[in-house]
């Protein structure tokens, strides 16, 4: 999965209709793309990482001290499939995105794990897979790109960040490799499983 | 360096006193992260991508077929360091981003590359390296992360995005792979010359 937090002075989600769907004062809105790798684990692990996430000053100024969870602030999540975008030519392509039946139980299990983690009156969501309008005045501006450690399995998807990652935590944890291998078959690209899902997402539904 | 590209209704970018350093109205807000590998090369294809990028609808309601380019939209670009963040447990380390003088200069040739490849007076940017915040009105949402072709030369560094869009792109053009091996040599985070760009990036000039 990909996450993109972004640290937010204010932000709010709305409707097609521009009715409020939900919003949130100080805190963080996590942009969500679940890809057809994740595992709940993973999540789980990137609820850890997203609660404490440093990206707020401490009280003397100091930055990247304080987490959203230090701070009491609040968390509004949106799934975001076009993170899991995959460019043919110039025309983006979702067939790596969590078919959208499937994603919507990641998605709330995220959410569950998050509150069950934190405060649940602190966290806020928008609507699985509804087109909305996310409006947020992102501070700073402080945009932050996380990747679950599925990505790091294999050596072969390592992107430089999680490189760096797995490098400084070699000595801690062994790293599997060889259970992880298989990720690395080439994905039948037609499979019409993996592309009824894409489509579902890309429905009139989801988009404008 | 990491691109991430949020389709807008409306964007505007204000500076710590509240005043108003540029808006766009339809179009695409543009977060840009350098990082120290970077070369001038990768941007200007990144310009290419950008500017190409199909976000839009057409006519006819269909969805992504359209560019910012095909609508005659804006751009609104905005420096973003924090988009090379490395986790060092929970606090976000810069050290892979590009010294903020040197970045500078990549920034705004990158500036200068997207005016010429569209039209001037449709691009607009925030203030470099200033503390700024950005009010997006994100439309769908839309939230998609690119990254320059720097990271997709060396096998080690590819993300399943860059693999799967390699593997397609295999018959028409050769990877180059010899020439970047050096890429892969571990770096020296300690280095005082990448670490004096990162701490002047994260001044206060920069942060809240």
């Amino acid at each position: 999965s990909v996450f993109i937090v972004q640290r937010a002075d204010c932000l709010s989600v709305y409707d097609m209709g521009g009715e409020q769907i939900s919003s949130i004062g100080r805190g963080i809105c996590v942009l969500l793309g679940i890809s057809l790798e994740d595992t709940h684990k993973e999540l789980e692990h990137m609820v850890r990482k997203i609660l404490n996430l440093r990206v707020f000053e401490d009280e003397s100024g100091k930055h990247w001290s304080k987490s959203v969870m230090d701070k009491q602030y609040e968390v509004l999540c949106v799934s975001q499939f076009t993170l899991q975008c995959i460019l043919k030519g110039n025309k983006p392509d979702y067939h790596m995105a969590m078919p959208a039946e499937q994603a919507e139980s990641f998605y709330n299990n995220f959410l569950e794990q998050l509150k069950k983690a934190y405060k649940p009156e602190l966290i806020k969501d928008g609507k699985f897979g509804a087109y909305m309008q996310v409006n947020i005045q992102n501070d700073g501006p402080v945009t932050i790109e996380l990747e679950s450690p599925a990505a790091t399995m294999d050596p072969k998807q390592l992107t430089k960040l999680e490189k760096q990652q797995q490098r400084k935590e070699k000595t801690r944890t062994k790293v599997p490799s060889e259970s992880s291998r298989e990720r690395n078959a080439p994905r039948n690209k037609d499979d019409p499983s993996a592309s009824s899902g894409a489509e579902g997402d890309v429905s009139s539904e989801r988009e404008p």
